[in-house]
């Protein structure tokens, strides 16, 4: 049993690693912090705990916390979780941070994007980027993990299979991504408020979202040369959910059964990635919940060569597989527990 | 581990019972049948359950599941379920029926409402009605449970406390209820068309549901007189829930949390009832995907005795509670496991 | 021509108002006021009237809009329509209010229920309470009509035949009312944060929302004795739409075509009523989007003399019908204009 | 006053020409077909229209039909609609077909997409593809107009300004696509059962879609070649609203602000059509229920000159200006009406 900490439980990220962590089986949890709420038990905050899980929410005093746990969740804003996890991985704890601020490998990348220096850059270029299906064994002796971005773990995850054979034309890519309204978070504002974001379906960020630079960082790494891709992230009226629909050209004509066994080859001894059979697209619904992500493979020749397109549709839960899922599966991987433990709940259907 | 089989799975009620079937540690899955998809893997009728169960449907053919399961979920439509519940009793099989077959105790009312005789009127009368808080220890020894509908578990959790020491006139009970869409089923239909149902709220089939007698059967048996009530159902578009408001005048004066005070004593055992504190409501949020029923109470008494009235709140999910959690609720009962095994899991929020 | 101007413009009732003025063959928007986006077109603040209306918000100024408009929608928060009402009067003005602030003739009520002194209860006094249905001879000569809330617009439809001849008794009257969120305004919080607020259906302030006394104020009227009921208001996940689920005892036994009758007669004239024959519900569907009233109702005696409760439902569209819809009728009425001008466009469906 | 029949009235299209036709100054709408729903009223249909419109639906018998109207609309299903168009156009009336039966000039492409030869090839050459924004002189003189696919609509309306200048790679356009689930009509099925298609977002059709053909004819008129596109579809849950995202790749380095520029000089005389401005872009809430396509445009070159990709994003709602409404409006200019009648009310917000 791993005595497990939640800094920033308020928000849905952190209620997400709170019902989670409540079904595993190897793991303690021994406080979870909120400014805003702090005193109140976290069922007050997440009424679906009532009966579940009882814990008066504390504010965030590393001093108090750090010899109570021994891996700590941040799920704090970008910018506050940068602190904490310095000062954690300097009394040797474990540390998976859900925040951005781990995520890109080159300080200036952050600061550009984030507005701030980093305050760490030396822990920066120790942390591991936490795609499990990209990182696995860095993942297993890494002390910082910095957990993937929700957008970037749908479109990695339709991507990997091609770029690490190159199979596409690395600059050809488009990622049309379609979110639920959780992935802004718990706070209200015009946008998300209820009237206003239901019947309703709009682009917004296009080309200047911040997950962009962690998708071009990874498809990078992976093709060993700078990798520019276009990202339009969509606000679509569902609570959960993230469906990924990815446009590449191929640098070689290969139908749709052939692409579909490039992907089933790639994942075949993932737990968490299903690829569909020819002619089966994924859809959110399906994924709601769990850690899952469904692909699914369609090669659109039908005009001949020159338009031929490859396009890769994902779907995960951006709270699950998108945060709090992907996280307690990177900390299964941390503490060699085995890596589904605490994951194996189905999704809710309908 | 006891080995069971789910006939009729292809529903909402059954695929819900293969989802909680799944998470269950004591049970062994060894059979689930289909007309319309036998043949077909589960995970194709339920996507969500790929990589999670891996069993093939199978058409309904007693002779050749009888010998292979100790315990039968009926999750079949009502009339059928009959006389399979009669075949697998005189074989000694265990069987918790999903279906309105065995609920009503009174052949003439059950021939009333559903418009045909009862199969086995000597069988309905040895059937347990599922609802743990009222007959819990019936069940614990009952070879053929009737499991509750959805809105008689919501009303019937609501009116317990105040009819097992009368503390309501009986005659003035009004159950308003609002179901989320779930609740009729899988079965496509112009009033369940997404277009039609979303952004729509409509109340139906007032004074003549179904599900009418076996609120005032369950009732009755606890006043030990005959009790009428007014109940309206009403779909509202979500997927999963309902939430009952119940008006009832007291038989004396009180307040609101005296009124809390009378629900925490009666259910201070209960393991998934949880009754909110003065000034708090339900919401069906709350309880999505878990076998929990919430649990608000206000004595409005703004104007005066004459039209004091107790309004009770409850919320539960349809799914869980109103049919396949709690069929698990009861299997553990009769099976002498822990009550609450496999039902743990915290409902999704949001 | 009706020079007509629209103060507090930027929330949802606004710009419902905005939306059916542009419709309205007689009247000339020459002014709508915002604080907050003074200074943008309407069609930044409500996009959908791009290309349709164009004209700048502007701060509030009665000096400088006084001379400008012959009548003044008042869409200002509650407390801040009475100086402005009251300025506006004195100078001649016709007023219709939609604000709370005129509805309740007894200033100490008004100072219950919105914690202020009124401002000018002398004005109170004048007001008219904008019910067509109810007060129409009233609203024509009018200076000051109180536009009603959007609950008890959907609940007095759903009475007024039975108290103008007492029908039922009432004492007994219980109003169960389901709104979509856009009842609770255009500004964020947390309870309508599009997250929380979809796929959940609850109840709030039970026994004590302001709309209870200006329903009650009403029957009181109708009855000449002081009437007191049972509301409880729900929060259902739609944009528009109030379901109003009515209960009363009836003073002697009728049946659903009579009651129907009841309703036909009285509703004879209305433009906007539409009583639907028996066995047929209303739905919110049918009337989004138009100032329609749909009724239909039942008489539930399934179970003998002492529970027979009739049930009346009624559907509004509460931005319609509930707010700017009826405030335009009432203009209509005041100037002598046929009373459904402007406002005969069907409902969207779906 | 212009005589006017509905042929294939009972579904989505169907009612949304009944909604606006009665808005509609110099129209008489003297007849409305179906066969289902022969001998109701138009109201128990669509409820919305209650006290709006009252008609009695009719079976569709052309004999007795050709001489009370002037003009018909055909909202029949795809294949039937043929005969009936050849036998009104030879009687010598106006024919405005919202299926698809008359949209494919090469009776090849038809049958290969339709499955079944064309009923007319000869009047096929003669029917003209009402888009307003690309073909309005020939519109004016039509006696025959097929109105465009909903997803066609959205995808030319963002492309028609690169294509008349050349300003695109022609082979690089991907449309990808969200449409509500009115597209998919009024009859039932699975995936649109409520509990099934709400709270879920998923691809189709992807490269096979039955509106390819028409958006690849189109564009290779206006290119003089023939042209392929890659078009995805999905479906969301929102009851109307299509959003399309296109993806093309520039001749030449523009900017935002430049493209922008290009489209409001193309469409600077269009009624429908408002191209937002820099940083905006459109959503399908500010156009549900009215006649509009909102175009918002950026520039995405963050990587470089060899990633350059121009994003061109719209919104119409499906059921207007994707199918009635454009029919509406292909009327007035049929008949020499000033373009906008009858389609000047706002959309419906929120």
């Amino acid at each position: 049993m791993v005595k497990v900490a939640v800094l920033g439980a308020s928000g849905y990220t952190g209620g997400e690693l709170l019902r989670l962590l409540a079904l595993h089986p190897k793991v303690k949890l021994v406080a979870a912090t909120s400014e805003q709420s702090a005193g109140k038990s976290v069922d007050m905050v997440f009424p679906n705990l009532a009966g579940r899980l009882s814990l008066a929410l504390e504010p965030l005093n590393l001093d108090r916390l750090i010899g109570r746990a021994d891996l700590f969740f941040l799920a704090l804003p970008h910018t506050t979780a940068m602190p904490a996890a310095s000062r954690l991985i300097e009394k040797k704890k474990k540390v998976i941070d859900l925040s951005a601020d781990f995520r890109l490998k080159d300080p200036k990348t952050y600061e550009t994007w984030y507005k701030t220096p980093h305050f760490d850059p030396g822990l920066l270029s120790r942390a591991c980027y936490g795609l499990p299906e990209l990182h696995r064994s860095e993942i297993q002796s890494a002390r910082l993990v910095a957990n993937p971005g929700c957008y970037p773990t749908g479109a990695l995850l339709g991507l990997l299979p091609l770029f690490a054979k190159p199979a596409v034309d690395p600059g050809s890519v488009i990622i049309d991504a379609k979110s639920g309204v959780s992935g802004a978070g718990r706070s209200p504002g015009l946008a998300y408020h209820f009237p206003e974001a239901n019947e309703a379906v709009s682009a917004y960020n296009i080309g200047r979202h911040r997950h962009l630079p962690e998708i071009e960082q990874e498809l990078s790494g992976l093709a060993r040369k700078k990798i520019s891709v276009t990202f339009s992230p969509h606000l679509v009226p569902v609570n959960r959910g993230i469906l990924s629909t990815i446009y590449a050209r191929p640098k070689k004509a290969i139908g749709t059964a052939e692409a579909v066994e490039i992907f089933r080859n790639y994942y075949k001894d993932e737990p968490f990635v299903h690829v569909l059979p020819p002619g089966e697209l994924p859809n959110t619904r399906n994924v709601q919940g769990s850690n899952d992500c469904h692909i699914g493979l369609v090669m659109d020749r039908h005009a001949g060569g020159n338009t031929a397109t490859l396009v890769i549709v994902t779907a995960i839960d951006n709270l699950v597989k998108g945060a709090a899922g992907q996280a307690i599966q990177n900390m299964n991987l941390m503490l060699g527990y085995e890596e589904t433990l605490g994951l194996t709940a189905p999704g809710l259907f309908p």
